[in-house]
């Protein structure tokens, strides 16, 4: 990797963030036709193809781990500015980190506020997707990623921050008409419930386990894809779900939400993985977190 | 577009439900090879390519036009069946509906909760991206959007729902340490800002505002992709924002926040777009927010 051209490699990650090969050149200073040239000799170099000519661009698996190096680069490269004390240095370093929606409603904003700011350091958070956080980790776009992604992506660390524990509830008019009728094995499955998005398994989950695995997903789904958004559409009785247990705790002792299998509980593990590379920021924002996730999620198994 | 061929129309939508010709193959239970040719004739047919060859295959934008006839195709299909009251019916009607992040942190879902719900509907809410919103209504991905677009999608009726307020806000001691020495258009500034993502230009246009055009965007920024983690970063001190009026009142009475700039505040209008097809759960869906909307935001100008 050592011997790639910066300049080329500067070059991919213009072509990227920018979206087209014009852009980038706009950005750069140089001819369309230069950044075509400079890509081209950077995946003959490589023997790989790098970008999909797509409209916006989009990096290829090898196109990814080059993009990788091209910002593990520019961040080098910042911190040599800071600790020179070059007053040209272009701004507080930038801590770009993936969370998934549930932390980010919950935990991870009060853990973030105590990480140091001396020297000043912007956060600048991505809404995991689980889809795109590998990616979005392996082509360096975040340095880190809060994530039940147990696996680690390529070039990265990984280790487990502690279960985030997750309680089936419903609004109490809803409870009575939908789950007041017979054994819960035969009402939950058949009642309307909430799920975060497409990739939501927890509540189909939850109803297999509930059910020893006899009964598919629920016919009746709502997908309401915001954190706060789904606790709001439970209390309004449009189904039951699965809420963050710090959410779902006020809302039940003030009776807005009660539990139609009370002392059930699903148990999600969350990991961290960050790159392989020695930023000091990096290293504190960890730390933090870390200690931050141990007080507020339940011990890892 | 009356004369294009169902099936193939049908096929096209698997495809890109599906991401690959061979996932699409396997749901219609045909040979991929039967797949890929019904595509090949639509295209000779329209006379334009509709699926870019990538991985997920992704419409062009001719592919996106014939994608949302499908899905209107299959709406009015099922409202066939709803009104024939087939017991074969695949299940309760689908309204997917895009929504903006503060909308559903907020009003959205109190006003949902007020949509009749027999005969069933089932919500597909869509967290609005504004770059990707426009795409989902062409392609007929959502049927609706609550979006601060208000220039009318190709295929979309427009109707204004009234003005959001935002208030300019901050945590006392954030204001104590960054904005308590001199005037607000010299520290504002300066201070760490939250903004939601990129594309959240909301807090460069209040400082632009308040600087007569004089300032350029800050320095030190801070992105928190969620509306209530966007919130619960400005309570923590980690810079200011502008806070949707309902989520910053109680946080303003409890002393958790105060206003740098009393008396100053952002409206932006919102708007309701959606298919220009006559859908009965739509209409009354429309219908209902469109009246819970005015009990909540600001008269439109």
């Amino acid at each position: 990797m050592t011997e790639l051209p910066f300049e080329q490699v500067r070059t991919l990650l213009a072509v990227v963030d920018e979206g087209t090969f014009e852009a980038a050149a706009e950005a750069l200073h140089v001819t369309p036709s230069a950044v075509s040239q400079r890509i081209k000799t950077l995946e003959q170099r490589t023997g790989r193809v790098l970008l999909m000519r797509t409209k916006p661009v989009r990096p290829t698996e090898s196109g990814q781990v080059v993009l990788r190096f091209a910002r593990q680069l520019a961040t080098l490269e910042g911190e040599v500015w800071a600790e020179l004390g070059i007053a040209g240095r272009p701004g507080p370093a930038r801590l770009p980190i993936a969370v998934n929606a549930d932390s980010l409603a919950t935990w991870f904003l009060p853990a973030l506020a105590r990480v140091p700011r001396d020297p000043p350091v912007c956060f600048d958070l991505y809404r995991e997707d689980e889809a795109h956080t590998a990616a979005l980790l392996r082509e360096g776009q975040v340095m880190a990623a809060v994530t039940s992604a147990a696996q680690p992506v390529a070039g990265c660390l990984v280790r487990p921050l502690g279960l985030a524990r997750y309680l089936p509830v419903a609004a109490p008019r809803f409870a009575a008409r939908h789950l007041s009728d017979g054994p819960l094995e035969r009402s939950l499955p058949e009642a309307p419930v909430i799920v975060f998005d497409r990739r939501d398994e927890l509540q189909d989950r939850f109803v297999r386990t509930l059910t020893s695995g006899r009964t598919g997903a629920a016919r009746y789904r709502h997908h309401v894809p915001s954190s706060e958004g789904f606790c709001d559409a439970v209390a309004a009785g449009l189904g039951w779900g699965l809420v963050p247990e710090p959410q779902a705790r006020p809302l039940l002792r003030s009776g807005a939400l009660v539990e139609p299998a009370p002392g059930r509980k699903m148990d999600v593990p969350l990991y961290w993985q960050q790159w392989k590379l020695d930023v000091p920021a990096l290293a504190l924002a960890a730390e933090t977190i870390a200690a931050a996730a141990a007080g507020s999620l339940y011990p890892p198994q």
